[in-house]
């Protein structure tokens, strides 16, 4: 008998919640049910919102939605996006439903929750070793027949805790592993070739695991030199495919199909191809890609290294992935002609790869938003303001007031969704639609 | 007839509430009533709890709060402590059950969260700007009589915003307002005394205002030179100490006191002192503090900071603030000699102003955690992941293996708090004896 919950039935129940005032972005003063704030046609550009608000722009995340399904079907692979970057039910949802595989996560905390709100595919993209955790994540594979659940070893510290946790559990059906191959110098994952099969051994021979693939993280290898990084990409790629091959020849997977896994949001054209040339193996393979960061792209780091993927891919999937995710302040002091006090900071947007990027000004009121002059740009930001210098002889900038509106790009979604509990989809024209939940 | 929430009722309502599995650091794979936290005898040493875990020390937390309020004794101030820092609303009524005068906010978001919890008197260390911002708090002022607010202006436009909001509203008392005095090249605020006069006789004639105080933000002036600062942060503090003696020989403040306001958690010695010096004015002069990181303190940034200004105010305080957070990860992964992969990262730590600092190292089964050597640092984080670099040839780092517990102080209370749900108050000896909620 399955006692755990129905995840249809949590997400459902989100529209129900009544929201308390007080959630970022929300201008209310009474209780509200979520599933009332489309009706409200609160327009962020008309002031309605409270500021900053955390807005998805509908059209774009439909389109990158579209896109990936496309670049997956292109290449034979599935997508189990990193479910990190948003940690969102709806839009968990929403990949789901354009074709995604299962979700990614990396830790034991992520996969409750999404598991809570219907998530039933899940790859750990990272190493299971905290004894609670262990315990959590066998608890949902013996309640739940139907949970299919995938974490990474690299140690044979690790494959000998699970494997006792597996035997002492009870549990019926072994619990899938990928060896991690990693990088000198970077993060987990053996070192080597001879490693990763090491440890392939140990898994398929220990008691309760299961050799399900081999997986690898080639975001890691992300540096100023492009060409270097395609080069380090597809050979790390090239290296995970021969360790399989080899794997396959020694009889040690498990399971009905063997699982290759990589893709970060920066390089997973090259994964895709890499994984592509795989064949004649012992048993189907399933290349599996992660990228979470596609889902809302950005206007920083990860747009620019999408649109050289999309070069990369040329004239089939040009049309690329679309920034989806913008914070929007106010103008709360002009302090200095050039220097505008927003009222959004290190709680509102991200400031780990690079501080948010000022795209438009607007005045509620007046017909639509002007475009910032590239001049202008955020400088610093504390807890709750951002520093926004304008540039001299410029009108628009010249003419910037207490009250006005800053919409913001930012550059690495991860840090900007865990930001906020509720982030408002809007229409082309800032309307808002409706809101999805985040779970940090 | 008030409609707005009991805010005593809401706070006893968290311990009421059923915590869903995936609150990071718990290790319950099914629903657990908050209240029922304590009864686990969870202790993080052993490894009970999910990791990461947020830890409070609790006699850290009891000292800094007793700390404070013989600190505010000795220079007749009252304490409004930053309730950005912590959000959490145990933590405000355990500053409010000591002696706090009030609460610090910097967004309406923050003030209505406070208030549901029972928060009755606020200080918007803030300008307030937009229009749903201003609504929400004017229907709090109207609702009830009893709710005490009190908010930053420093431009004109901010003036004829609000005093235009209070007619429109109805509200049947004057919106209290402390000008701003800011610092040239710094953050919001007036950039000279005349500014701050010029506003000040502003809010004195609007319908609607009425002048509170004085207000500034020292905090701004930290620097990597101690003397300078301390010069320039005392010059600052008489400057608007000299603001509110000419305001006053002006007959601008309206209500029975006047509202000197200053001191984050960096120079609030030199804040309370210079403002100690302040009478002979025409109604009595309150002086404010605002500090909002000493209720825990840190290891790192405001550490040294407040040990410093230990050292400033001799013999009758030198027992100084203590370090009261901790967030305890476990090794993931050991895949080079010098260099373990821990469970926690950008979501669970600052990295703001330092990387989280690598304190102790813990097997659970053994007697005690091992002090870390100096030479063992976090090098980097991603999202959900540290990199701690060990020395060579130290015995202790050389034998840390896959499931050791790492303990870490941070640096910059803020950004850690906002990581977490939930976190754990525990005794010395790290049994959890109870949670605290944040609210971001």
């Amino acid at each position: 008998m399955n006692k755990l919950p129905d995840g249809g039935l949590a997400l459902a129940s989100l529209e129900e919640q009544l929201l308390q005032p007080g959630v970022k972005g929300l201008p209310i003063t009474e209780p509200l049910r979520q599933g009332a704030i489309g009706v409200q046609r609160w327009n962020v550009l008309a002031g309605d919102t409270s500021f900053p608000v955390a807005v998805l722009k509908q059209s774009a995340l439909e389109h990158n939605l579209d896109w990936m399904q496309r670049f997956c079907q292109r290449y034979g692979a599935v997508l189990a996006p990193h479910g990190k970057t948003t940690m969102s039910p709806q839009l968990f949802g929403a990949q789901l439903g354009n074709g995604a595989w299962g979700i990614t996560l990396a830790t034991i905390s992520q996969v409750q929750i999404a598991y809570r709100f219907g998530v039933r595919r899940v790859l750990l993209a990272n190493e299971l070793v905290a004894p609670a955790d262990i315990r959590a994540v066998l608890h949902l594979m013996k309640e739940d027949a139907g949970f299919e659940f995938f974490a990474l070893v690299d140690s044979a510290e690790g494959v000998a805790r699970l494997s006792q946790a597996v035997q002492h559990s009870g549990l019926q059906r072994p619990l899938p592993l990928l060896v991690e191959l990693g990088i000198a110098g970077k993060r987990a994952g053996c070192r080597s070739a001879e490693q990763v099969l090491e440890l392939a051994r140990a898994v398929a021979q220990a008691p309760g695991l299961e050799l399900a693939g081999i997986e690898g993280y080639e975001g890691l290898l992300v540096s100023h030199d492009r060409a270097a990084d395609v080069e380090a990409v597809s050979a790390f790629v090239a290296q995970i495919v021969e360790i399989v091959r080899q794997a396959d020849k020694e009889g040690l997977f498990g399971g009905t199909q063997i699982l290759l896994s990589a893709g970060g949001s920066a390089y997973f054209d090259l994964v895709a191809r890499g994984f592509s040339r795989i064949d004649g193996l012992s048993r189907p393979v399933l290349p599996v890609l992660r990228s979470g960061c596609y889902l809302t792209n950005d206007h920083g780091f990860y747009h620019g290294l999408t649109q050289e993927l999309g070069e990369r891919e040329g004239a089939v999937l040009k049309d690329g992935l679309l920034p989806a995710l913008e914070v929007w302040s106010v103008v709360l002091s002009r302090p200095e002609p050039t220097l505008a006090i927003l009222s959004m900071g290190k709680r509102d947007a991200s400031y780990d790869i690079d501080l948010p990027l000022p795209l438009l000004a607007h005045r509620p009121g007046d017909a639509k938003p002007q475009a910032l002059p590239e001049g202008a740009r955020i400088e610093k930001m504390n807890d709750q303001h951002a520093y926004l210098r304008l540039p001299e002889g410029h009108a628009l900038c010249g003419s910037l007031q207490v009250g006005d509106l800053i919409g913001c790009g930012i550059s690495h979604p991860c840090t900007t969704f865990d930001k906020w509990t509720l982030l408002l989809a809007v229409d082309d024209d800032y309307t808002v639609r409706h809101a999805v939940n985040t779970f940090f």
